[in-house]
């Protein structure tokens, strides 16, 4: 699982920082969560390929969370993309962009599929073969939401000494990797656990942005490996954030602490501070893993 | 007058070029051209004070000449701006903005002013003290028009050594430089041409792209001091020019030396070319005076 921060500043884009998007790695799959303007010059600047994104999760509908997203539909047509694209957000973003590909008219060449959200209640928006997408329903000044990331869990691993030695044939391991035990000639049955080895715990990642403090998502990212809470402010400026609907460091702090994630990464940062460490300084103060997401950052997770 | 270039390359903006924006101060305004994905930051990136545009003109509504704009309105809301902003622009942009501006529930706290374009004839669309704005109706696979702006005659020159001669007091002045003679205490008639200079020949931009060759704007921009016309392609991809209604390095030029222009800058250059160099070598073979825009890029004209 590896992490792409493309930006992770607030409001405005700026000359050296970008708004709200990032690109999730999982499981050999590119998911593009939030998109603000100037996404696709950041994609091209961290070398992600456009042909390999065909999800795109936007979170709300302020600009910079999905100003870049009918530049980037756009691009991808005239890069005469084949693969069909997926967008999942708030309702009102396939209005948004089929109005601005009709005044244009600019159709793509390839699938565009909107899924537009309603529910006020974490939902399965995607699954495949590998990977879960539910949503977490966020408490911020229009519709939002956040969006969990599960892998599933792989097969069992076949312990491949155990195998040999009861010269089990190969057409059988498909069926002891998904967990069959397996009864052999001389009329023993062999327990699965004894030819396998557990798979490695599937990982998971939630993206909480834009979001007050809301202890109603904590069920919902319990135990998660790594959170993405929006620390736009910090404790000093509390009352802001408490007025637009935004978390400090010290409550993205506490709701990791509270929901026992492994790992917390801060961002969304307001541009009023001199220094991005002073959030990490006062989220460790509640939780002691907290790393800074910054524009270009890379986290292998 | 001076230009100053934010973005002048076609399609998708990339690391190092960034689709059609520019400014042009003139008569000490500030007039938006286009507005691509990212001009807000190529704004700041050259110092441009964003509270002095008041006004913006959009030639059409493919992406790579609009895409920024919903951004950059949306940044004059967080910046407090005051001033009333006018929009200019083809019939669909105000719908397109108002869209988006009510869906993420963001009104501007300035006026926002929508004048929707539908003519195939040019006409005047702005109008103050000093400067006209017209269209230029162009080709173009969609409805498109390029702006023409011109400085209105200044007021005479008065010439000092003369009223004083004359012994005029300062309470005719106005009257002098705004072209009438002075009958002297002593019966005496001065005509104006005695007591004032001709004042400078107020000076005129023409701003044509996206368009194919075009004979029918030459009436419009006749002898106008600074043309800027599309150069898409060379001669070479004359057909790919023809089919995607772009034009040529040397159709531009031809356009320049039929209207006799002072000077023409080429723009909105395909990104399939290793050297912008050649767009000028090709117009310098029809019309001596070219000048490259390039991003980042002021004219002083």
């Amino acid at each position: 699982m590896k992490l792409t921060i493309l930006g992770c500043y607030a409001a405005t884009p700026r000359t050296i920082t970008n708004p709200t998007a990032q690109i999730l790695e999982i499981k050999n799959r590119l998911f593009l969560i939030d998109c603000g303007e100037g996404t696709q010059v950041q994609l091209r600047k961290n070398k992600i390929k456009f042909s390999k994104i065909n999800q795109i999760f936007i979170s709300h509908l302020h600009g910079d969370h999905f100003f870049g997203l009918v530049g980037l539909i756009s691009t991808f047509s005239l890069l005469n993309r084949n693969n069909d694209l997926h967008i999942y957000g708030p309702k009102g973003i396939k209005e948004i962009i089929m109005l601005q590909l009709r005044l244009s008219n600019s159709w793509p060449n390839f699938g565009l599929h909107f899924h537009e959200l309603v529910s006020n209640q974490s939902e399965l928006i995607f699954e495949d073969e590998k990977v879960l997408v539910e949503t977490i329903p966020l408490k911020h000044r229009i519709y939002t939401n956040g969006f969990l990331f599960r892998e599933k869990m792989d097969e069992r691993k076949l312990n491949i000494e155990a195998v040999q030695e009861y010269q089990i044939e190969k057409c059988y391991f498909q069926n002891i990797k998904n967990g069959k035990d397996i009864l052999l000639g001389d009329g023993r049955l062999i327990v699965n656990s004894q030819l396998t080895f557990d798979p490695p715990k599937p990982k998971s990642y939630a993206f909480c942005s834009d979001t007050s403090y809301n202890e109603a998502i904590i069920p919902l990212i319990e135990n998660v490996d790594v959170l993405y809470h929006e620390s736009t402010f910090l404790q000093s400026e509390e009352n802001l954030a408490s007025k637009t609907m935004h978390a400090t460091a010290m409550e993205a702090a506490t709701i990791a602490q509270k929901a026992q994630v492994q790992q917390l990464i801060l961002g969304h940062y307001s541009t009023r501070y001199d220094s991005i460490s002073f959030f990490k300084e006062e989220a460790e103060t509640i939780f002691p893993n907290v790393l800074l997401a910054d524009d270009g950052k890379t986290f292998d997770l």
